[in-house]
């Protein structure tokens, strides 16, 4: 399935919330924003696209409502602000944003802002109220991960062979949209994407990306924005494959499930972070016999991870077959492991040895 | 002052190290490992280098004491699987060094290594014992930090123009020593290494490096032990002044003098991890004043802050005049404040006000 990309113009849906609020005080009125409701109760999994997304529920915050005024306002200073950095054509973070709009209201003690904590989440409001990203808004989340492999980007005035970047790989920022990063040639087969840094490093070093002819990116544990949204736009501009290793855990299965799926708390942006084709080429707790590795390098399972496991064998994009059946073996044998529990069969085994096989056989879970 | 970077042959080292154990089993003695002893007790300010070092107090690891067998074997286990991967050509992460000699000892339930816990520190005493670097030992670190400016590295086969790296800045890698990262060119006239990467990113917006031809550095925090080795060997081998710019907090301070001067637990480290010639431009609470900040984004001391903020003040290195009076300062005030706390006065006031105000009048701190 091969989704075609929404540009999104920030311009134009901020100026579309200012209007509609100045529109609605002209008419004498209450000014009043909608909401959609970023919770369990309004998401649900849309089996047509395969991803997890927000409901049609809306919540209200009114100016005139005493407890809704200080959010009103803060909505509102937040969207000005975002407006302000759009049109100075700059970017900044979400700390530098906070920073930038924290005064006290003058003839009062009342800050506009008290922490950080305070103006994350009305971002995140009008992230989903606009049906835009952070980065159209011109703000950056942390970022995290490095790709290598036959792509050459754009970024600004700066061409980058990301075959030619040494032992560091390319570091993905946080923003990658259109506006910043494109694609100017790639010659790759597939994307592999790695739970983890340290077998990133491993496979760099072992030049898997040249010996088969792939992209390999990491997202360093859970992935930041900027990585989801990057396999995003490789798998669905350029047509690839997608196929994530992670460790035989309930985390690992969480990391693919949110690359594929995307998140609970995301939900409103699963579209543009998701991707519903990618496959899972392990590492699974069955491969400890398909692989014969050692007894001694698997973990016994705890308290919680046995809980994350029922539960997740509960949520409806674990149910097909092949993904009930490792989670109950998991059960089964009471062990969990992680990537580099493959060193124990040498140091390239995972990338002379296992994945090599994965990908001929094609020995993946959906 | 420059220094001489003395070339580490770690295969040479852990040579001298087996043919010891080996020697003294031929002579029928009990193997006994000499370790320095890396804690507080054994830990001094050198002033002529400006370094925190380590002193001459060592202990003995010996096999047949039952209360060090264990570790002797760990310790050599070590050493033996280093030289086995410097052998093969390959690097690895400390966790895959775990991995790779963990084990049950046949005909017992003894594992050789329980947990990674149990692993690092016997690295951290194998550096020590044989003065290395683990990088030299082909052992990787996590990696964080990201660098720009008029600098060509050469990494591997690769030419990479720190120039031409677009929103991300080159990826400093775990490993930066000489066999792996060399210097092809560079015309900067200083380096400017920066605590946080939101601000970093601001900088490279705002083109910097280019405009006041610089080099721009960060850790992303505490930085790790490749962001520190860098610094070290730019300023030794190219000549370049260091200038390190932290939030006005503690942990800042802390971050300013691990560059500096080094730290405690990796003080045998100090003479490749430290640059005692780097200054500190701020930000500073006397700052507040400087650049007319407003108060209400200054963020008041907490118990733990005050507690930091006196012991430093006790510390060797913290005792120049100018830090004592800032420490006072601060004190005084009783507020710290962030980096981003800058963005009060505008997003770009760091870039076109501050900075070239601190470098054009040499403002900091020693």
């Amino acid at each position: 399935m091969v989704k075609k990309i929404k540009k999104i113009d920030a311009r134009k849906e901020l100026s579309m919330f200012g209007n509609g609020i100045v529109g609605q005080i002209d008419k004498g009125s209450n000014p009043d924003i909608t909401l959609p409701i970023r919770a369990l109760s309004n998401i649900f999994f849309d089996k047509k696209s395969g991803l997890v997304k927000l409901g049609i529920k809306v919540s209200h915050r009114s100016y005139l409502n005493t407890s809704h005024t200080r959010k009103f306002m803060q909505t509102v200073m937040v969207a000005a602000e975002c407006n302000k950095i759009i049109n100075q054509g700059v970017t900044t973070s979400i700390r530098d944003l906070y920073y930038a709009l924290k005064r006290t209201i003058p003839d009062t003690n009342e800050n506009t802002f008290e922490e950080q904590a305070e103006s994350d989440p009305i971002l995140e409001d009008l992230e989903a109220t606009l049906n835009t990203l952070r980065e159209a808004l011109h703000l950056k989340a942390d970022r995290k991960g490095y790709l290598a492999g036959p792509l050459t980007i754009v970024d600004s005035d700066d061409t980058i062979d990301c075959s030619k970047m040494g032992s560091s790989g390319w570091a993905i920022p946080s923003n990658v949209e259109g506006e910043i990063i494109t694609f100017s040639k790639c010659t790759a087969d597939y994307i592999l994407f790695i739970e983890k840094d340290a077998v990133w490093q491993r496979l760099n070093e072992d030049k898997f990306w040249k010996i088969h002819n792939c992209i390999i990116m990491t997202g360093k544990g859970q992935p930041a924005r900027g990585a989801r949204r990057l396999v995003n736009r490789l798998h669905n501009e350029l047509k690839l494959p997608v196929y994530v290793l992670a460790d035989a855990d309930p985390w690992g299965y969480y990391i693919y499930s949110v690359i594929k799926q995307g998140s609970i708390n995301l939900s409103f942006l699963s579209d543009r972070l998701g991707t519903p084709d990618a496959k899972f080429i392990g590492l699974t707790t069955e491969d400890v016999k398909t692989f014969k590795i050692p007894n001694n390098v698997t973990i016994k399972l705890n308290k919680g991870d046995e809980k994350r496991a029922k539960e997740m064998m509960k949520y409806v994009w674990f149910k097909p077959k092949e993904w009930q059946a490792e989670l109950r073996n998991m059960l089964r044998v009471g062990y969990k492991l992680e990537l580099e529990a493959l060193s124990a069969k040498g140091i390239r085994f995972i990338s002379e040895k296992y994945l090599p096989k994965k990908i001929k056989e094609k020995d993946f879970l959906p």
